[in-house]
């Protein structure tokens, strides 16, 4: 049995964070991870298992101040962030220099281009540092860029609502089948947990429960990153998200379509070779499909379809839960990956 | 002060029936109404205050078995009918012939194409009797036939879903701006009350709570209506219900593209235009858009919008309630035109 | 027809007053009340319809400063405080020596006795005028205080929860057959808007979703009411509130023992006679017993019991919706007393 | 390592059952289940993985008929019922005649008196075989009966009420500190997914959203096993169970009267002490409560209490996860105990 990996975890308060150190907590390849937080916040330092009740019967998690010299004592070669993607971006050309490998579940490093960048204001946009870091960061959707991922001093972990879009869409345009001049819609509704945990009105269980709402229409984040991984122009790809009444969960129903007349069992086809041998996706044949149910408290994305009669409109159906594969689960298989573990480490 | 009306309700025990029920006790212009049971039924009558204590406390309201005499006796001129569409398509030419109005809530008469009527299944699709029943039902969306129900016999209240997307398109389509060839899509989403009474696995709590299901994608019974209303070929809409963790109401997002390009107050007064002077939609001025709370509980069919940078793209949020403007209130507005009453009374 | 009654109400954006102000503004009784907000909000003042979706369409609803004068030049009789306890606090001695009679929906005036009143930490709590006042203020409850509310200069709107807990046990406690010395328990269990429309941690969506907790054991504030109303000792009664994954409404589950042996229609005719002719509280017949979905959205209290084979041992139930029967819609009721109007006027 | 060990489930498709298999499936001492059905329902037969999708991509699940000839072949030594009480009571024998050793999840052999049993109605209660089964079985409540599960041909898993509500007060009785005649309360709320996967009016979505009801008060089975296993008499405790608004999770809020004046600390330390070295049960320090989301989707049975200032009336709060610690997870622990591994293998 080979030495265990020590990891560190800044930011394991938020629902994100949780999520990834009850992960990590259980995952057989693991040391017990190092739990820290930002000095700011030492004062009112305590332990995870006091916070969260959830946690407790199992041990102690003591919270530490984040600090370089500490890590490297403590033998921490891996470091995941769950945080703010501002702190995230002035921490990780940081955390690289002290020879750590970075997960980094915000929104940071996602992007290449400075035009989808521009979203979130970065002050550094235009630095030296943050081009090379830039440079060297791969997407961590482990479906799209496995081959990167092994090797990569830093891992971008992708947002909840493109995993779920980039995966539904990622096999059909590869395989050159979806008349993008028609345009691409994808209808994402999500949980709160999406929101996070910051209280605010529109959190609020009283402005949530009984009710369904649009939002950021023709203006979400994560619109870049879907662009970017699917390599489409800005008025190809229509993205509204909506807030569910529930916890956790998403689903996309996303209408695209296709250049020429297909069968069911083709575009199934399609979705099936692309993914032949990816354990976190589960093709739904149809006329079955995906609910948020099936995927919850998984790292599973599930995909499901209808095709209209005239074989040309298709109408895609794709389930994450938010907190796993769409963040958290993710990140995990991120790691798996990077340390040559097989994909479902810790996961199941 | 004239004499108040007479009506009868047959099917008061279901969610929309006992909707309507309610509206029509507090009605400034009715008496008590009737409330009817079909005759199989009888043996278990009783007293609606009794089986709902949500009722109780007022009066008495006791089930009577549908009988035309007793009704004739009774001095009922107008006919609610809460029933299923074999029902209702079976009563309505009875009723008709009796000499009575009929509001139908079903399925049954809203269709003049046979194409359409399919879905349904009815047995009688082609007998001389049902083309004129047929003939002679007015489609009762009054932002739209307003001017053909006071004079009425038989009104087919429309569906639930249809009157969310048909308002929200209406006006756009009559402007003849939007690009029908590029397709319009409606991503429409429903709470549970629009599913039924009938207990089945897809309805029980445990089924729906913490979930969110697409079903009868290119296949649900209200796109014939919706077609028909809005004068669209069958490849021009495609339409995705889903089944909401709430008790009640819709949203649904349209998508559509404009054939020029626009600003959009002039998309705002396109809507403000096409409804000026109708107490029951409500317009959004952009960016603010409808959420189901906002029209639950209320008969507002509320509309709100999102255009992209190109003023061609154009994202359509539309909302009601289901039970009030998706169906009961719906009806009550229907009788108050076809009485010549204000179009509010009974429903604020 | 007499001139309309003009008020005011102070507080109207949060969940109680803008029930409040729903219900008054459809009162056949009252003019447009005046919506009053404290100045040091006013330069974010703005129309009730603009931040409310859901009032719109019917009008324009202006917020205006509170001030003395100017609501003496619009001839405003009645006041609404729907304002934190603080703020009634200083504010009904004023409005009280400038001649205005006051509904006040908060705590600062429920209590007689100095030792429950420590749990609200007043202030002034041995000032003079604060004694006046409270002297001169009537517990709004009703169906146990009838006759002094129509001569009030205040109102003291009882609390949600001490409004069910209250209502059930009244009945018993003056029939004398409750054995107090077993101890009384209510354990009750209320909807989110009962704890206000501020967001914090514990309103949060994902905190209350799919959980239920109880708080405040041993420690919430409304046992003075209900311990002053019901004239019983601190240790006579136990009340545990738990918080509910749904909006609104409350349901208490209240545990007494008889001190002889009865039947279950005794306790029902104890109810039915002490509740003759009190329009807003419904009786429910075992084994019936009422829901929170039964009360919702309407000013009922509903009551139910469960009688043991012992005859001895009684469970009760008892439903109010929170924001109506349990606040504005209770306010709406004192205010038909105090002005001598059928007590259910505005509120059907 | 020792050979794993053969099992098999009849009733996997019901909620407790897929919980139960579940978690049968990633279980380190087990081989695949078989998963049985009853014979009349082999012609629906199929495949578990098809029919719920949550557990499709890890392999297949197929359903065999229940044969008895069929599970020797298999080695099959353990036999899990999750079917109705009824059926559990005719097929036990049949399986410890056919040497096998049974957990049994159903109410059918939880009871030892007549007198409680008789609310299950069993045709055979005074058959002698029936009474021999019932003399065997032993009740699988870990945390009270460690000593005989070991050695059990059948084990009786707990009802979720029970477990919840023995739990809380076992160590109090123990201990002799409790007022047993001035009357133990529980007021219990349960998830919907405990009144089982029927569909009904009952667990209609709309029947149970945004409500709260209380049932089968003074009626409930469950209440014969907390009489029997906390030896107390009819009269010393009220059960209320309440149907909650979420899929799963149980709490309990429990109220006794101390016979001697105590302090919040030696409360604690005797639930601690009672349960020293029991793993799946969490003491919670005053003030501290449990909530039901703390232990959903674990095996953990949380335990917390208030303490009034007069040291006599407590409050208990007791929460489980009334799939697992009330059910599956229960049955998974005592199958640990019944062949000598650890108590928590397979449940974390």
């Amino acid at each position: 049995m080979p030495a265990k990996l020590k990891a560190a975890v800044l930011g394991s308060t938020g629902y994100t964070g949780l999520e990834l150190t009850r992960l990590l907590l259980r995952h057989p390849r693991l040391e017990q991870p190092a739990l820290l937080q930002r000095e700011k916040q030492t004062d009112t330092a305590c332990n995870l298992a006091e916070m969260f009740p959830v946690l407790s019967g199992n041990g102690s998690y003591p919270l530490q101040p984040l600090s370089w010299p500490a890590l490297r004592q403590q033998g921490v070669q891996l470091l995941f962030l769950a945080t703010p993607h501002q702190a995230s971006r002035s921490l990780v050309p940081e955390a690289i220099a002290q020879g750590l490998r970075v997960i980094d579940l915000s929104g940071a490093w996602r992007l290449k281009r400075e035009q989808h960048r521009a979203v979130y204001g970065f002050e550094d946009a235009d630095s030296v540092a943050a081009a090379d870091v830039t440079e060297m960061a791969i997407y961590g959707l482990p479906e799209l860029h496995r081959d990167q991922i092994p090797g990569a001093a830093l891992v971008a972990n992708p947002g909840c609502y493109a995993t779920s879009v980039i995966l539904a869409l990622a096999p059909l345009l590869a395989a050159g089948i979806i008349d993008r001049e028609r345009g691409i819609i994808s209808d994402s509704k999500s949980g709160v947990s999406g929101a996070g945990k910051e209280p605010n009105s529109r959190t609020h269980f009283v402005s949530v429960a009984d009710n369904l709402s649009a939002y950021s229409v023709f203006g979400h984040r994560h619109v870049g990153e879907m662009l970017e991984q699917l390599q489409l122009n800005t008025c190809e790809l229509i993205f509204t998200p909506h807030l569910l009444p529930i916890p956790r969960g998403i689903l996309s129903t996303i209408y695209v379509h296709l250049n020429r007349e297909m069968k069911a069992g083709e575009v199934e086809s399609c979705f099936r070779d692309f993914y032949a041998g990816r354990r976190w996706v589960r093709i739904f044949a149809t006329p079955k499909l995906p609910q948020i149910q099936f995927s919850l408290h998984t790292n599973y994305c599930d995909l499901g379809f209808c095709l209209a009669d005239d074989g040309r409109r298709l109408v895609l159906v794709s389930c994450v839960d938010n907190l796993l594969k769409g963040a958290a689960g993710q990140a995990v298989q991120n790691m798996n990956l990077m340390y040559g573990w097989k994909e479902e480490e810790g996961l199941q």
